[in-house]
């Protein structure tokens, strides 16, 4: 019913508004016995700040957080772990001006038509800063996820018609080493040169984030609702201005035949691995030990400088203007959030597994 | 944990497997007071039957049900209603040939890593048959659904290259007139023929349906993680065979301004709607009052008659080879199953809504 | 919401009313690889039976069932295990005269008041016979549990003012050697005559069932809500006739010193134990290791063969009357039912607590 | 799986140990719109806080709170409502002493052989502390109810052997004038002088918390497992120390006869009512708009001053000594606890009731 809460035994629930004292979340069934790096939440929640580089919002947050409870002498004890992320540019006075106005593709309608009410100071609730709630819960499952040697790397294949050449390997070591996230330098540099003539036209533009995640254990995945990757999807689905997600081949499949499709098994040194891998590492939707893979369509950032008509509460024509400080584009920082929800369904069902045979 | 059961209010859990006694459903949490139409719910479980036309499966199923708990006297009671369909084509000898070996990309090696064991009998648990269980739950939540206003039309947009125009209108009421349920019948047409030709070359192909619901009232969709793209996005990759989810605008957006994407809205006679429908009826995971619509990517059915290299269940090499009784095409019977998933979707949320409010 | 369901890993939905087909029952969350044992699921469902003896109602039923699916080759799979009991004695005739009535201490006026539309035949869901669909599922629960070395002992302490000696030493293996289930044979002879006596004036006796769990690992529970008593409590309280439930010392606590209502903690070879066991097993909401024990309180079943007053459902003087097939007391019966639905309660605990350690 | 989350619909979620920063709550699924009177959280929150009086612990906590998410201009909003309150007076130091050895009847043996790990300083979780959160929770479940005519009304019934006469008529508006929340001034006299006299001798006792719910519509609970009895069950033995839960008759009924015990309806100016009330309000698992009422147990504090036996964690014989600062009767501090669980299991089956008719 309540939707704030997402897994089945990591279950991680996110709180807060944008412009309220904080945002923050409690981890219940985390277990016990993990040592809490503070350094590597710290780490993620600042890959996913505003304000680290010339193409992102230049708000500026600190993205401290504070561990209120669920861990004793640096180890989780398996009780809920709570943390607290304080607001700290929140101006509301910043808003007033929509608070009787309905911006053009965000969420202001919707909100008060179904709830009566809403705080609209920075989108409240709908503002992706509720993301970092995700960021730092993400963070724990990384560590555990890592414990097992399974490694999630996400990064941007895509901005408006610039778009990584999928015939070359990646290395996906270079993804942090520029500011759009892109693990290739030349197709980087064309992102960000797209990303700063949009912003500096008052626009925004899309782009599409791909993550590859390897060392994924045969096994997780929970039919028949529960597939891997139909969990998969619905967390990056759940993420602010994502409109489509596809894994292994994707919509690519639709013009394929099952002769062409069909990954062939074989046995490598004795484990059994696919040719191909057009399942993208799911099939039956439960892992294969092939590396998983998908990409996630991220639209355009609704706030936009240029002046759009609208309408207000009352149903009148109305002018939406954008304020300054909103990302041209989204994808840069929705790496490490693609990266944090993978993260949280991987290690639900990891832990899921372990009751699943006597 | 335990993934056979899909809602949160209009709760279905499935059961079954494709070579047992049956397959079937308990629906808890079925309002009270709903005229039970038995005629509809055959008429959607025979729109998924197999061996309904030349280009699908020549299985023959009756898909007959019974109705075992829940309806007194023609009315549902808000007890579970529990529906069993008997399995009337089970040959199970048809399937000893592949108990000792993975078929490509099917869930026989999936299913076997993960739980020790398998029904191996016509894919058991993994086979489609289990989504005859989804369109009878799916026909009762239509029923509700029907009672204010909403109307729910999925149709085949795709089958290999050959897809449906988009700049055309859509007269949608063409759907069933044609056996693979395409709405413009010229294209239709073309889709029969190839799917014609991809069935005597023994192999199959992908394709992908489109959904369009009209009438959902604003308001549906729980934010953050139910949101009602999010929920509809997992639902559809919950059937077999799905590899991608888009809604409005979808993959499209990765190349769009934020001022082509925006909705700018109107007031159109005293409701507020939108120009354009990017948003696809959704704004913030939320409903917006206009059409809901998104694509579902099927991949080729993995079972083809062409003989494949595969590995045994030792792990030594092996062939699998396919048996007559399979489609060449999932997507004609895969419509009243993506219809199914969407009412069971919206009727949850629709429930959900009841309580958002004092 | 929809609440036919029972336990977060192993769950249970039961389904059907007192005279419709049958009744039944999905789990779902089951873990693969249990060698089912028939034999043994029809002995427990046999305890449970009604006409088993002269002391409890005379109906009839075979309590025969089916495995619809989830086994295969004698083996759980992990897949729904879903097991249909057919109602072979429902003659919906008997109780066309309460169809306008509301019976005394029944569930006929508040199902109604709360659907506005009931199943009246034989109490429809209400009825007691719901629970032989939750020995069936308990019956599977106690085979885990087998496995593990937990013994769940439960047997009638009291029928009315005849109550078992508490300071006598108990032999549970004599529970099942009467038709009261007293594990004590001169108790359970005044037991008998009272119940009989009872049963000659028309009227019906309230009693009590007392359980004792032996091997509970130490562990189980999962504090701060689902405390392992908390949900022995709600299982028990959830069995029809149920009034009230208490553990360890229980209501005799309340008049006890803290000096003397500790139990001391010693080494015994090695092992941690309690000298007395006030604590009932159960330390923090989590087993350690001691007996587990429980008392349940049911009421005299409502059903009276006297004549009684009451209204009907248009709020006009009628008078009840009482058929004759029923329980003139409800304790001998209910014993399977108390062990099965606190087996359910362990292997849910015992599953749960596989993910709580790294 | 993970237990810290209570209710359906109303959802809250408590984090926190008694030695850390703080504990705290997230409250998904209060319907927006409430206006959120503050004030009366914190007389809730006083009501339970220790301190208070000569016969509670007189350790000082100020409960003062924050609302850190979900409420904008005084209403809640539909989004998670998040309160923290700080620890003031956790002096770590206190408890170094029995970090290393297990506390008769406490958890300390318990969660470390569950977890491998605890949080010893004050019990950390299993702290009585966590209650304040409920009583938090549960004072927004009370504002919620209060609009609909709900009155729940807890008190002492009884401290060791000193017991509210029942066949007096009570006067509940007496409850909160005197210490120890019994509303009949003599007997609490009585029961403060017992527990000053426990307290001397540096011992604890038992006691009894009953509960009289008015006002409650008919038509909430959920058959067959989430029967509002069982609930009520389940939420009262989830409360530290609680050792039993009876409702109606409770443990009496054992003894009655069907004749005496059944509750027969009468036709009240056109509202059905019983003439007894046996039931406690609440028949087949529903409210029927009688009172409803029920008794909880709750054992002897289990930190004495008394020196006692026990073992450390290396299994070896160590001796226990309390520390001043403990209750000597939880009962009067147990109250708003009783009250605010209560509330959170009626608000969350009233929302529940929402979606149960079409």
């Amino acid at each position: 019913m309540a939707a704030n809460t997402f897994g089945e035994v990591f279950r991680v629930t996110t709180f807060g508004e944008s412009h309220g004292l904080g945002i923050g979340l409690i981890i219940d069934g985390c277990p016990a016995g993990l040592d809490l790096d503070l350094t590597f939440i710290q780490h993620e929640l600042d890959r996913r700040k505003p304000g680290q580089s010339k193409i992102v919002t230049q708000r500026k947050e600190d993205e401290s957080f504070v561990i209120q409870s669920g861990v004793f002498e640096g180890k989780t004890t398996g009780t809920p772990i709570s943390i607290f992320i304080p607001n700290t540019d929140q101006k509301s006075k910043d808003y007033s001006h929509i608070s009787s106005i309905y911006r053009p593709s965000h969420a202001d309608f919707t909100y008060q038509a179904k709830y009566g009410v809403r705080d609209y100071a920075g989108g409240g609730r709908s503002s992706a800063r509720e993301t970092a709630a995700r960021v730092a819960a993400g963070s724990i499952a990384k560590m555990i996820l890592n414990g097992i040697g399974v490694k999630i790397n996400a990064f941007v294949s895509q901005v408006g018609h610039v778009k990584l050449d999928e015939s070359e390997t990646l290395d996906l070591t270079q993804t942090e080493e520029n500011m759009v996230r892109c693990p290739h330098p030349q197709t980087a540099q064309q992102m960000i040169d797209l990303i700063m003539d949009v912003k500096k036209s008052g626009d925004t533009i899309g782009g599409m984030v791909s993550c590859v995640i390897e060392g994924c254990p045969v096994g997780l995945g929970a039919p028949v609702f529960d597939k891997l990757h139909a969990d998969l999807g619905k967390a990056m689905l759940s993420i602010n201005a994502v409109k489509g997600f596809e894994y292994g081949s994707g919509f690519r499949c639709i013009t394929m035949l099952g002769s062409e499709h069909n990954d062939i098994f074989i046995n490598q040194d004795g484990n059994i691995k696919t040719k191909t891998n057009n399942s993208g590492g799911i099939q039956g939707g439960i892992s294969n030990g092939m590396p998983i893979n998908f990409n996630v369509a991220f639209k355009p950032v609704a706030t936009i400088v240029q002046g759009q008509n609208t309408v207000d509460t009352m149903g009148k024509d109305a002018l939406a203007e954008g304020k300054g400080r909103h990302d041209p584009c989204v994808v840069p920082r929705a790496v490490p959030i693609v990266e944090a929800m993978a993260a949280l369904v991987l290690v639900d069902h990891f832990l899921r597994n372990k009751t699943i045979k006597l």
